[in-house]
């Protein structure tokens, strides 16, 4: 019996200027981190355009298989940040201004002799039903309305965001990590690798070489929420190797 | 009338380690310049992990969408590497041994004085009627079948590889790319662009913000394969804006 309980997530990266190439997408990694820190495993990443037929059907398919669908991109005052009414379109609710963050926003705008124009105020724009996540930058907030998660697109805005939205999350065991690093090359330790993940099947191991000017290198990296398992399989594989273990 | 040929792309890259956040992807990136660049549109990407009935999934989600699918991960030596199994499984088409890699690592590993491991000689395994992908690094191809085009994860083999297979696709017509950069917040215009790109709704219009320490940019981006109808659209917005043009 196992008391495993598995949290799961997924990100969907909203934005033209991804996938044209002008910006590239600093999100995804930091987000992954976060996760596997919480012990949340995140299993999928969608990047779409800002097109709300396309971020409608990645909003459903995603939600449905998850715990969680974290989106980021799209939440700003212009006419192609479109994910707030996309994300309602897809959980068919309404999306009114937000009386909370319509405050939020005017008092910061008061503070900073900013005017209130029309675009500023779409960014009060909230799903009903949504949670606020706060913005401690640019105060414009991101929400939470059932399993998704919606932040903004600039890195330290989606970062402080995430620091908002977090506590409130379920999450699950964490993975234990061990690294073994050889100077050598993956086809050489291929077979008793796979040979190796037959005997711990409950192990995850996968490989990653790279190429140095010195030569090959490989490293093996073996994952398991159970840290004595975990520890069995490394000790095996050290001495397969006829290695030192180095994690 | 309209003599525009659009060529799409997705992107699917196959991949435990970008999923748990060990390793950042700079694949996707690097691909989007190089397809932007010659006029292919990539309109969607995916990231999963190295589970064979995910793979198969977003093998066929993405290869009927889209003009090209080119993957990138999962087709080295060990045993979690299964991109090549996976894509042979999505097209309905056999995976055996094929002469011509096998003839390519067999004459590297020769040269090299390296073992022709079970493991090694799985790098041989093509899909039935695939095209090879020559790898001029570590000589293990990639290769392309029907419309997806399969690479290799490690950042410099990809790109070789991506470099021996652009000639033989469809290109587009290229997007004509110009950027007015505002030393200003998004909101102060974000009205304005709103009404320019209704005026122009075949150019496509995208603001994108950052936070400097000497206050708010923004960047507006115009593209269009038209390049009379950017420079008609980035006039007249620049004459609104009151800026002289930046591109």
């Amino acid at each position: 019996m196992s008391d495993e309980r598995e949290v799961t997530a997924a990100v969907l990266v909203i934005g033209d200027e991804i996938l044209s190439g002008r910006t590239k997408d600093r999100n995804i990694g930091y987000i992954a981190d976060h996760l596997t820190r919480v012990g949340i495993r995140l299993k999928e990443v969608r990047i779409v355009a800002d097109d709300e037929a396309e971020i409608v059907d990645a909003v459903n398919a995603l939600r449905a298989c998850y715990t969680y669908l974290f989106t980021t991109g799209g939440i700003g005052p212009t006419h192609d940040d479109i994910t707030a009414e996309s994300v309602a379109k897809a959980l068919g609710v309404p999306l009114d201004i937000d009386a909370r963050a319509l405050a939020l926003l005017n008092a910061y705008f008061a503070k900073r002799g900013v005017e209130a124009t029309p675009a500023r105020i779409r960014m009060a724009r909230i799903p009903q039903g949504a949670s606020l996540i706060r913005n401690a930058i640019s105060v414009a907030p991101g929400f939470m309305i059932d399993n998704v998660i919606v932040l903004a697109g600039i890195p330290d805005v989606m970062q402080v965001m995430l620091d908002d939205v977090m506590p409130n999350l379920m999450t699950g065991n964490r993975f234990q990590t061990a690294t073994i690093k050889l100077m050598r090359a993956e086809g050489d330790v291929a077979d008793l690798f796979a040979a190796h993940q037959e005997m711990y099947p409950d192990v995850s191991m996968g490989s990653y070489p790279s190429f140095t000017q010195t030569g090959p290198i490989t490293q093996l990296v073996l994952r398991s929420t159970d840290s004595k398992r975990l520890e069995a399989a490394v000790m095996s594989l050290t001495v397969k190797l006829k290695v030192n273990r180095l994690l």
